[in-house]
């Protein structure tokens, strides 16, 4: 299958060791942006995965471009332009104390970016399926119209369109994000949201749920997965559930109500190595199951077990095979070294 | 409100990645003190904070300096004489391998210091705070004789005197120790302890506890705190309590009696990120609690968050806010990624 | 004591920081060996003890001598051939992801060694003890037939000879594994082997048992080591039992039958630094624990101490002190810090 | 001598080890700025120095004012607003290839400063000296009118006044330089340039120079600053001549026309280990040599010497003390072991 | 233009800061092949280069043709097989001692590779350049007939065939170099060769040159690529220069002769901070500067400017782009900073 | 041959990447001693060495032991005392900045050792050399008076004493140096200094030299080396001549006069990786070069070849094997890469 990733790509600065920001005297660089570290996971599963997107004309922007297409994302389609890349910089937490991130994205290059700056009847011809996020539509007015724009002309196309809510509240505001997502909705038919966004961006809370509880209830979502789905109209609504014992330790499972069923996966207590890009491996881990038929209740647990594998490994991109991701289905994560 | 904190400066070089000592072959360079780290602390609530030392008139004595005032740290007081700095070196242990300290302390220019280093009359004069603990007299006959007219002079110009017991037991013995404390406690507000040193340097014990016990009983302390305010008036009395499940994992928890109720804190379980430092950090905000006028029930609350959170941080010096050890003392510590 | 271990030396080069093999961009440079891993143990508990193997005549062989003898190991029984070195490479696991180990040992100098390379009747001369793991003979015909010589040749001096069973299934088949360990299973004296391998190599396996359940019993291994020890002949059986809650959490506990009682250490839940060499680490302990004449009860425990230290140092090497097992075994590893 | 910088901070982002930008999976962080650059020489000659400008009120913002305070830099007023931090990411040459320089400092919060943010009158109240380059006019209109109304306070209030050129022509084309830079001679004292920029931020050239000679004339410059200083009534025109060998080896040398005798130092040949911040460092030697009221020979051959070993350091700053200047000014450079 | 590089591939460990091997503690991880280099210098000259070989089908092998395509490398031809990837150790030599290798590339994957493993006539098709050196005949007898069997196929397809003797005398003998070697010129249009492997491998060799003398005479090696040029009927027989003044500084030159006159480039003194490649950056650069339709004299010096800059960066890929090679070819490489 | 070297062991805290002691915040960790660097140079040379020393009872002593013992040095006269380890930072220079040592070794357990510590009858039995250097006698009287003791019971044993005159101006002054060097001159056969401090310490001064001058005369040290000869009735007198052009670059050869002729080797220009050790290597050098019989022409070149390697190596060993002397001895240094 063949799958379109659009979306901002950003540079990751991170601190090592679990320093904090003042102690820092290097960083990790990685290149990173939600819909890209879908597309890596799609590429592990064997799948074709273009990202679309705009970079810096210069070393910086050929260094993103590297860097997906070290791990066999296609990028015909990225575009150079003059401009800034987004950064953010990523403090890794430990115990009771969070992750911290520091945005310094405004301006960027595909923040600036223009709906004419893609050919979507081109970029889409031949393609099976479009996936994006919330951060895309909300880093300006043009990248919420040419979410608009690439949305609809996929959906006439015939693609399967899906899309990761990611609300972001350092973005934009609830109001603007209602504003941008809820028409989109018509075109869209995967959602995607965890436990924080899913109301957020739509306007449709659960009833009763406090997320800072380690161990909030489930049910209410089921609830709120029906309701989406019935007034939006999809045809999967998939969310996922993390439960935040501490910074080093999370629980992690996630529900898919298809029409007729909300299946629930296991939870997995996860030692977390890094906690970003959870969600995006998630998404990429749905897609995958989707486009291969597997069941409902299969495809949910497919996408827990990939992005479960997900928070053992440093960066955003998660590089797991789907071999591996069915061997934590099967036999339950026990962790025994293979030799 | 302004602070002084009186204490030796030690080059601590930690083994890197768990490594035991005969495996380095780099160690990371730090500076730290008992007393600075949680001068630190003071300065990371905005207030203000003088360290008062002796250290070496070369580069290393200069990178002590430096260090401190990267952080906020005044640095007037800090004077340069001819001589070594104390060093220890630190092997970070796991699981059911503990931490290790070598000192290569003795004779250093703090050791060396002389009461007529300091002018403590000036030093004071518009002070409303000193700072010391049971490592600065365990020096030498000097330094229990500076550290004797310090606080003494302190006390009649007004200070609030706070005392970290801080026993070691590789710097004097039980019958020094307390022939040097004891005599100090006339002059002593606050005292700090924790639950191995407390009765060690001042001779009075709980009944019945076994620390080695991961889940060893609060209720012994409670009585110990009674007794030492009884016996020293002092105005508070507060003592740590760190149960050990692993090098890796450990509980904490603080009590403080104000003369009229033991303030038992919640208790904290902690992936440990690094240790050292832990019990300064409490210092740190005890200090800072009892100043800025909380309750007492607040104040051990406070302290303990403030803790807590330094075992996450690597380093001795506590990098953490005002508003993030409120965070702890509200919300539990989740550990949701803040963005 | 003077014990011998027979055994190869690969190079180990390990991933850093979690990351997977294909994120790597540097390696960490390790020299090892079941044999010499065991070897470093004996030295650490002041044993004399000597690695015999070939390693390559170039600088690479030299910095295997070099990196056993910095730990006190001797080393004039190695002898250096043209040839290259077995490298295996390591992708160090987290949480549900398991260590992955990548083989590229086939043709090394040790495994193209030849009974002659050897003079088993000098090398043996003056020693109490030889240990080999099931990993020697696997290599080739070749190195079947010496170890089969060796350890004719030790029993027949009065050597004590132990085995760890050590059964790698990229390395030979079960059936070659049984065709070659079963015969020598004659001279063995002390028969040591895991909950996986025990089986394998030598055709007797415990009734109904997954291991890859977390929390297996451990009731039918005590069966199997007393059929073990019957049907052999050995002095003491020795079995490992991991049980992995995942990648980063192990729990690990060893039994010994004697003959007379099947002696269950502790069980120890660890928080895994390094997995890898936790195996031969056991070895080191038992050979050092029934030399020393312990009871069989405090030989078991000593070795289980002594390797669940090893799970938290980096590397293959059990950086360990006699002093620092028996502190385990007395004190039950509460990982205060020592200073 | 109590001197002022004002200018812009920036968080220098740099590769390791030669590499280049898109072989960079970590990046060196330094806090920088022309103005502050100088500033940390004159403290290390034992001088009160204070750095004016704006950082982000979040932990990249404090970090930059750790850095600075760290090396005895005062702070107080610099201030903290919302915004993000100017970047620039640098990759070090070597032999033919030429260092790189990528900026992403538009829109930082420096150059979105207002002249109402500072309060001139006071930061200027009792200070000697005003130090800035034409970096800082060069950000915005408002930053050229903030530094139009600090030059010209500071010269009311009677400081001297020093300028270092430092065209950069990514941020700004000849004309509009020009037409900022020429009306703020009127204020300045003393003219810092190099062989580049001199001529182009004021519009008057040497004759007959092409810098891409590795081994150009002197002669002409000399000229030139006896124009400058006519034209525009400085008290001192110093230039520094670079002559590029290649990346890795530098000729450098400097003269300084103080109305009546153009006096040029000695040229060092240098192993380049950082170039970038070697001006800096030469104003900061002739601010220093001139408060100290060296003779212009002296006084030039110190700037000279300072940067020269300013080339020997890593990072922006120039870490040496008076004392090593001396001992280059006067031993040749020899580069004995000192033990 | 659209080119084939055919080769092997071989992973590269190399010490760290100048350490020995008995030193290393880690080692950076790189992935290499004369021909891959080569390719990568043709991608960023903008044009296709596909790489064709064979790596192993584990993630070592996945981590091969990621380094490669991250650099826009086209890999669809690359082939998994079980199998080990070839390995060297590099020690980076500096001043009087030299750089080192350690081989331990016998039975790769790529050695045992048989001529049916290629489909050469698809790969050929559509192709405009086949490149290849005299390593891939080197490694085995299989090899050598497939390098016959592409040369003869491109040769039959049109494509023009270049390449580089790259003599390596731990792979094989002279007399079997030659054997194998000599037969393939017939179908080799372009040959580039060294200045000590040219005459090695086909059996022709300059008068008088002792290439340890680190000034030696170019003169002979003129006549000698004439009578290469006569004898095999090449339409450019290109041959580098390299006096080695230490490990640290080399001299480098080259020549072309294209059948009408021996165009000699200039001169450049390097400072090397990797030697390694250099020879492939050449090839690279030559490829390039033929198929660009360059003057001989242009050409030439493209190449060797281009493989100039390949001495100033770590790793064997030339990291350059087409203009800074012409930045070079026309301003002499003073290397100036570039912001 | 075997030879004991009798002398301190410290640990060396370097800093890395050229940067400054307060830019440090990892320091490298090495065990080093004047004695201890040629021991390891004559193991390298395939000689038998022993190092005699105290070191500390940590795993700090343990350390130096392993570090020793790693290269091959004989460690079963090192004695473990209760005490510290000396230590000394270094900060690498570069261009025209010097290295710069920072010495904190007083009191260390080698300084505080006493003669009847060391059993030199039973040490010496059966050795043929004893090295040792002028830092010794420098710790401490008692240090004084058991080199005295090791010297004349050497002597009296039939072993070939060498001393390295090693004067060090921050141990003691020259008078202390004089009055304990010179009595010791009686019992030693080979002497050797360098161009500083072969006059200090025994208070005979070549004539009209200036070794900051980079191109000093050699001329008036032949004649040292014969009066040095003729007062002390040595067999031999070496002397090595450091050209310091900066801490980058060296020039460096020596000088042997045997009693007939003054031997001056080829002078080498270094570029200087690391120049800490480089005397010591020279010592290792010529012992070996001595104790081999090479004639004196040979064996001061032998010296200087080997100790010209070392400068290319980082840390004080000298990692060089005698084939790797001999190649630069014939070949001139050229640094072409070996593979």
């Amino acid at each position: 299958m063949k799958t379109v990733f659009l979306g901002e790509l950003l540079m990751r600065l991170d601190t090592r060791n679990n320093e904090r920001f003042i102690q820092a005297n290097e960083f990790g660089v990685r290149y990173t942006g939600a819909e890209a570290n879908a597309a890596v996971s799609m590429v592990n599963y064997d799948q074709e995965a273009w990202v679309v997107t705009v970079v810096p004309d210069h070393e910086i922007g050929q260094a993103c471009i590297n860097y997906l297409r070290q791990y066999g994302v296609k990028t015909e389609y990225v575009k150079k332009k003059s401009g800034r890349l987004g950064i953010f910089f990523l403090e890794t937490g430990a115990s009771q104390r969070p992750s911290k991130v520091i945005y310094d994205r405004a301006d960027s290059v595909m923040a600036c970016a223009k709906p004419e700056d893609f050919n979507f009847e081109q970029i889409f011809s031949g393609k099976d399926w479009l996936h994006f996020s919330g951060t895309l539509p909300a880093l300006s007015p043009d990248t919420a119209e040419l979410t608009r724009l690439a949305v609809k002309t996929a959906h006439e196309k015939g693609l399967t369109v899906s899309c990761d809510l990611n609300y972001r509240k350092k973005l934009w505001s609830q109001s603007e994000a209602r504003a941008a997502m809820i028409p989109l909705m018509e075109y869209v038919d995967v959602l995607i949201g965890n436990e924080e966004d899913a109301a957020t961006a739509l306007g449709m809370s659960p009833e009763n749920v406090d997320i800072t509880n380690t161990d909030y209830a489930i049910a209410p979502y089921r609830k709120l997965t029906e309701k989406l789905y019935e007034r939006f109209h999809f045809k999967y609504v998939a969310m996922t559930f993390r439960k935040n014992i501490s910074a080093s330790v999370n629980k992690w499972s996630a529900g898919l109500y298809d029409g007729k069923e909300f299946n629930l996966s296991k939870e997995y207590t996860m030692q977390v190595i890094d906690r970003v890009g959870g969600g995006d491996s998630f998404s990429g881990g749905l897609i995958y199951a989707l486009q291969d038929k597997m069941s409902s209740a299969d495809a949910i647990e497919f996408a827990v077990c990939a992005s479960c594998l997900k928070h053992s490994i440093p960066g955003d991109f998660n590089h797991v095979s789907r071999d591996e991701v069915l061997t934590l289905m099967n036999r339950d994560g026990s962790g025994r070294v293979q030799r």
